[in-house]
């Protein structure tokens, strides 16, 4: 069992979330399950993840946590870990990939450090590595949020002069779009 | 049908993944089915929402693309928006609410323009009022990407000196975290 489904639905959640078995989220799996059993049943946990890569698929489909209801956060910094936390008391678990106990899966030290490329490792081998590797190449910390806990409230919002559309007002007099930040043209 | 499901089927799988039948969720839903609709089928489609709030949900549900594996970019314009475009030739579609329209369903233009607190308006009612504009909310046009299309990869990694977990080189000598940017602490 992992993150209380069969390994079979396990694997059958990401392929049809994500599209294919990445390597990432699988071992991602691995690390929503341990910070799962760490903070326990009954809690309501929020969650940060500190990689675009991957990982936020991985607590969006194991949590109810998603991007879009706002209970998972992503800081863009690359690395390979996530933290769980009551979203009362703050207090949480940050579970991450621990690079030195990977020595011992070269596959996976290997991939993470980009020191074989992609084609020299197919992802059913690096996956059976991940499998086998499991809770060993993870560690984990109790701790406490000092930032980005807040919930993000929207603020007022009008119509915007130029398009019509509705927008945040503290953005300015006209939307972003209409400020020139579009990344669209009409054809 | 919508998204390629029954109602009941589009709706169970909206509580599932989001907690809830957000109402913004089931309106995303119908601004997916009319930009799946418009860039036609066989098409490998990216996407990117103009709103953190709900709608990246509905792309995550209804389409392949999600947060983790990069098909769907999130810009953080509070705009009820989205596209949908081909990511060989960059041409797409946009499908935002159009608010003109919503002033002939009064709960719907009330909700969106934040003028009735939210107790006055339960989920039902509002759902309701959503399946019955459908799609007569909705404004669209053809466009080309003229940003955001790129394809982010990963620059080198590293061990940082500080942590031992690896991060990218281009943000410094070390992490974000050891730069000072936590947002945790131990406990």
């Amino acid at each position: 069992m992992i993150c209380g489904r069969s390994v079979a639905e396990f694997l059958q959640e990401i392929e049809k979330f994500h599209g294919y078995l990445a390597p990432g989220l699988v071992l991602g799996g691995f690390m929503v399950d341990r910070a799962l059993e760490l903070i326990g049943p009954g809690v309501e946990a929020d969650a940060i993840v500190e990689t675009r890569y991957c990982l936020p698929d991985a607590v969006q489909l194991f949590t109810p946590c998603t991007y879009g209801n706002g209970w998972m956060k992503v800081v863009d910094w690359d690395k390979f870990a996530l933290t769980l936390y009551d979203r009362h008391n703050l207090n949480g678990y940050r579970v991450w990939l621990d690079l030195t106990s990977t020595r011992s899966f070269p596959n996976l030290y290997n991939w993470y450090m980009q020191r074989v490329p992609k084609h020299d490792l197919p992802l059913e081998v690096l996956n059976q590595t991940i499998f086998e590797a499991g809770r060993s190449v993870l560690s984990s910390r109790a701790i406490r949020l000092t930032d980005l806990f807040q919930r993000s409230k929207k603020g007022p919002i009008a119509v915007c002069p130029r398009c019509g559309e509705a927008y945040p007002t503290r953005q300015g007099d006209r939307c972003r779009a209409c400020q020139g930040n579009g990344y669209y043209a009409p054809r």
